[in-house]
């Protein structure tokens, strides 16, 4: 996702900040370049330099023209060298065991409430690793957040594989959701108008709807539809996620019709339709301003176009068919009513509804046999709502991502689509089918209440026809 | 400092706030208005809001909606409300006891590596008073951070006087420590191209040689002369600190010439002298940035301008005189040379050098007696360069603030200066003399290690010579 | 009006531009500089300058860094030096005699259309003197033309006493009237927040009612206050013209109360008062912008503030005193009915009216009076309507230069204000007096018409009533 | 070239300003929309919209409104809609003979200098065809400046075929040259950051060397790689012109490599090549500014980056092949060297050089046969040199209007570079010929002296060689 476009960036710009501190730093760092694999002997030089920039030596100022040594140090490494380099900063500059312990044993005997507040201070402080102090003193530099931005994405890739990596990654998360508050944030609308090189990132971190050149893209931000991102002040070039939105009238229902050229503005938009979200950054996973920017863009456009008094998404169901396939393989009992069994049976040779159902839709191009897809479209539409609806995790959240994204926002289900997105990833990830969550403004902190509360689920009467 | 302009700013900006967030708060804060001074009728809706805010109910959005209905609550009240409100956050929403204690307990006696850290997590969780997500909420405001700031201020007023407050005081110093990272600061020329309400605070907020009016802060800004401030993106018109600096041919020596108006430029101009340096913000106090801000300028300076290759102060020695009446109070022995003392005897009636001195320093106009003045210089520097060199705190540092601010910054004390400053406030406050601190690049960092290290301070021969 | 400041700076930015072309300009002009009163062996060499910028050798490019060289010469020069320099390019530099005369002769002969239009684009050709194409070029660097704006404010005064300056002047309005076309103008808003460079040039051009300093500067900024101003995109630091504006609730009626420093928002305010309207640049006389400026803020406060639905001046009345004193030193008839006259008896020995009148307003302080102000009252308010609705030049038009101004942008005459103006000023010029014109949106052009065409001067019934 | 996005555009905003206007303009225009075709009805309410603006009833503002409703009429027509409306413009409000003469006669006579100025004054207001004006008001809308540069577009076609256009033509051009003077217009370095909607516009006003797509245009705005546009601040969005420059070491000889994506810059570059310049608005044919671009774009990298000191083009000779098989077919006498001759003999049948050589080059993929490219290679250069420095036009200028163009910006004939363009269009045009032309600095204004006077071609002894 950064790569090496952004990479040849930050060493440029470290260039930079040494060339700029250059004077400052007495006893700068050893001028021989690192071995890319970070071999023992360079390792110590690593840690000799991470130790000096703990201590201070030379003061503020000196540090952080260390920690950019360092940090242009880490840049020229490989993958593998990097990983020795965080493995470094992981597991010896962690907590001091004896300090920590030294600072809990007893307080909970402490009475008078001066000394206990004086203790935990004490127990706080023991308990921030040293590296914390090594990672914030990186912000300094040119482009330091995105920097530390890009270490968590690695981060993240090595803890899922070694558990010695998850507390740095933690330590690093905890700093980066400080920074990128969404008070922080930049709202900004992108248009045709956009420098070209934000433009080129939304069409490769596009997840939802791929983009498959400029034209298309500029047909996105073209009439009647509109794009906006959050961004970062330290980070003005890299948007952090992006939504993008058409004005329809009424909400829409097809996704390719919706992604197809326009030449003129629809007289009748009265509906915004947010039919792609998309995150940017990996080293920012877990730090959600979807939620945020959702709202914040409900609002721009409630000011600036009178007329449009509905929100609602044209959102894919990214978990469908995979549960589907499974439902079916259990073989279940009753899927449908009789009618529909027979109108299928004149498309299937098989006896069980489930098995019926599981061949028919592995045939290739079944979307575009008419007959066939009306008999499919009841029963899927069934099986999909109550896959949104009734299927959870343990945690009482929906199963679905988007669905829980959505509802946990405030959002409620409004309508099942068939046919909605015929791409080939929209029949193979959920045949076809998309959703459409609402946005009504007075209901948004009820919704979110009786979702993440009692863990109810807030539907159309329409939708909750379905599940009957 | 922060007078009522910036509050009715606030008070505006919540109101917008509220306006756009209005259709998402159900369940939104009474509209009637709290009392201004919170009584307790009043005091219990405000801890009504908090708890709702912390406990998330509708969403992160509404609570942040919530939070700015908090705020703006806070903004009406009275400085004896405001106390109370504070005082409520201070002592009803910090750490469970009961959980830092449970957290805490065998926690030294926990011998595998993962238990461990995942004990430490949750103690550093239960660590965590739950008033600092409050804070934090304040931030998706417009001008939420200038609020905390202004919070803060108040704070450290209430601090000082009431222990209650501190713990308070000191968790918000940290979010904005955290926040307020020289990473994210933006340094900005002031010209006279700046607007005018910029212009007009710096006029208000130095803090060392006084801008009568308009007219002399566009002189300050005119040839030869420069000015740089610091700035954070979400306060971006308000200065947080700034210098002045005036392009000389050698090291100036004389304030009041400084400061005069000028006509052309300075053709043989080879020094930069920083002759003041101003925090603006008090909800910043201890968040220390002046040691940047001078790299910066000087990082700055050396790129715009090859021909200026040195960089010095013309400082105030503010505790001189304070420090210099209780010195001779103590009737000290030898003071000055035999011929000193000779001279002195000409204009005072006195037996004791001290008690001579003493009284001489009290006759008004002292300094445009020239014969007087020239009879004074001596023993005066050599009294000052002690005071500045050999004075100090418990802790080591420099007794003189100004001494301490640049010494561990890095500088070394290059040349004392006799009738530097004759403003009356130069005059009472350390008879005229004022302290050249000289910023060699190339030592820097060793100066910085000397001071704070070994407590040596580092000093021109011709300084050195003085304490002889 | 275009002080040392800009000159400088004029002489700056040549000499940057010297710097850019020196490598291009070979046969760079003499180094010598001229002597500042531009002596005959000096001006030979200007002379031949000039040639060499129209003949074009080595190029439009070369031809437009000797006009640089030629500018700052002019620059360098003192009044005089600039009058025998400007002399130069009136006389020497006009059009060819012979060449006009064989263009023109038999051009009414001339029967095929071809042929004549070519010969009318020879005539033309033949009469647009060289000089123009050497003005043009000084439009390559940069303040060219502020440059060319100022060079206009000398030649106005030059004009006015000698015969021979006019066309060059012409010349150049002719140009400058090309440039500074409405269409090329930028309105801005100007706040608080404009660069103090530009805020200090409104203060030193306000022309009609006088502002004192700073703080009364932001007053007028400040809450229900607004100002506009015109720019051009080649002199984006020069205003060229700016309106101040006042949101009332009603129409106001008194400017001192209008200047006076408020705390709060008006709530019922409907009405935006145009109380001060100032032209900047005198070498721009006679290009008119004051009535699209006018019409543009119209626009744009309609727009912001939908609850302001008038728009109306609180104008001076500046020529009303010099002719009261010539219409009453001619004894005119009947000046006031028998109850005035009783009335304004018992403050007058005079038998006379009209001398008790030149006398009574003579007295210093008579406005604050209550007594003989109201015995003033309504004679004087008479007298000055007949002074702005009857009395005109020989062209018909209203010899009041601001009701031409006004009526002339399609507003009518609405409300005549008493003791309005109490300044020294206001007094002096206009015994008190103000007027409220009135834009109404759809009289405008009307008005402009009945005005223009037939010379009508529209009114309310209000003030036609003070006519009988 | 100006589509139907810019023409959308216009309407759009035209409606906006008729918005703005609509309640200054009493009378408004009639609402009923003209047809397409402009059929005589319709043309009758053209002219007196016209005949409105051009009287100025209700004052000003109103006939710039008026001219808005003419302009909106004008974009809805169709292209022979847009003629009719030309032709009134260009046949019903031109100069008025009788006037024009009225002020000629007898102009020879008069001998007084004031007299004669007035007549000559009279006589220059009488030459300025009234349509002028009415093209001046276009100017107060928002993109009235393209709206005007797009009419002169359709103008020129119109005027290639039809006389009576001309004059109108010319009357326009004169207005655009008078705002497109060079010291209006804005250089801007167009990199990867500018907006996509004006990179998107070079892409499509590439005229020398085609951009196939995006990644294309990136990699021209990527390392070592430069491009400057001259923009309007009227037309703010429309590139005027722009240059692509490639920094190189040495000379390039080969615009295949030129435009072939690079990895890294060149530590050796020394030398900026100008490989291809391209005017974006036909509508501003014949009103130069090239010259001033590349002397701008020399000045700009000479001053940023050090160690270029060489400034050079890499240029087609577009009408080297036409003018070839021209002479060609006149069958010349000797061509080549006896040497030459034997080698070319090998390859053709033919007897005649002349014709062996028309043969050879028009055979498909020749200069991909070693031997034969090597064959015709000196032959070719010849003939290409002399055609280049030989052939002038009548007016003495060279043929070739891209030698013309450079030699007349004071550039010399520095190398012909064999095999330098070897698409299908470089074999076509040039036989896969291109030229350097040099700028050296301080030979500028003296080459254009040399070629614009005495009509010498300069030219390095290298070229020089291949004409003997």
């Amino acid at each position: 996702m950064n790569g090496t476009g952004s990479e040849n960036l930050l060493q440029r710009t470290f260039q930079r900040v040494l060339g700029q501190w250059r004077d400052i730093t007495s006893g700068a760092p050893d001028d021989a370049p690192l071995a890319p694999g970070l071999p023992d002997r360079d390792a110590d030089r690593v840690r000799r330099q991470m130790r000096a920039c703990l201590e201070g030596h030379g003061g503020e100022v000196s540090a952080r023209a260390r920690a950019a040594a360092l940090g242009r140090a880490y840049m020229s490494l490989t993958a593998e060298g990097r990983a020795r380099f965080l493995r470094i900063l992981a597991t010896e500059f962690d907590t001091d065991r004896q300090a920590v312990a030294a600072a809990a044993i007893g307080l909970d005997e402490l009475d008078d409430w001066g000394g206990r507040k004086r203790r935990e201070r004490q127990l706080r402080a023991a308990l921030e690793p040293p590296r914390l102090r090594l990672l914030t003193q990186f912000n300094a530099l040119p482009d330091g957040v995105k920097f530390l931005v890009d270490m968590r994405a690695t981060l993240l890739a090595l803890a899922s594989e070694d558990e010695a990596f998850a507390d740095l990654e933690a330590d690093l998360k905890s700093l980066l959701a400080n920074w990128f508050d969404v008070g922080f944030l930049e709202l900004r609308q992108i248009t045709w108008d956009t420098p070209a090189a934000i433009i080129e990132k939304l069409i490769e971190y596009e997840a939802v709807h791929e983009i498959s050149d400029w034209d298309e893209m500029k047909s996105r931000l073209g009439v009647d539809r509109r794009c906006y991102a959050y961004f970062h002040p330290r980070m003005p070039d890299e948007p952090l996620i992006f939504v993008e939105v058409a004005l329809t009238a009424g909400i829409a229902d097809d996704v390719q019709a919706l992604l197809s050229p326009r030449e003129e503005a629809e007289a009748a938009a009265d509906t915004a339709i947010f039919y792609s979200i998309s995150n940017c950054q990996r080293g920012l996973d877990g730090i959600g301003f979807g939620g945020f920017l959702i709202k914040r863009v409900v609002d721009q456009l409630s000011a600036e176009i009178r007329r449009i008094d509905t929100f609602a998404t044209l959102s894919p169901i990214p978990g469908f068919r995979k549960w589907l396939d499974g439902y079916l393989a259990e073989a279940p009992g009753e899927l449908m009513t009789r009618g529909e069994r027979r109108a299928l049976a004149a498309f299937c040779g098989a006896d069980d509804d489930a098995e019926c159902l599981a061949v028919l839709i592995e045939r290739p191009g079944w979307h575009r046999d008419d007959a066939l897809a009306k008999t499919l479209a009841a029963p899927l539409a069934r099986l999909c709502a109550h896959y949104l609806a009734r299927e959870k995790r343990d945690t009482g959240r929906a199963l679905d991502p988007v669905a829980h994204f959505h509802l946990s926002n405030g959002a409620r289900m409004e309508r099942l689509n068939w046919l909605a997105d015929t791409s080939p990833r929209g029949i193979a990830r959920s045949c076809g089918l998309m959703m459409n969550y609402l946005y009504e403004v007075d209901d948004i902190a009820g919704n979110h209440e009786s979702y993440t509360g009692a863990g109810e689920i807030p539907a159309s009467s329409r939708f909750r026809a379905l599940l009957r």
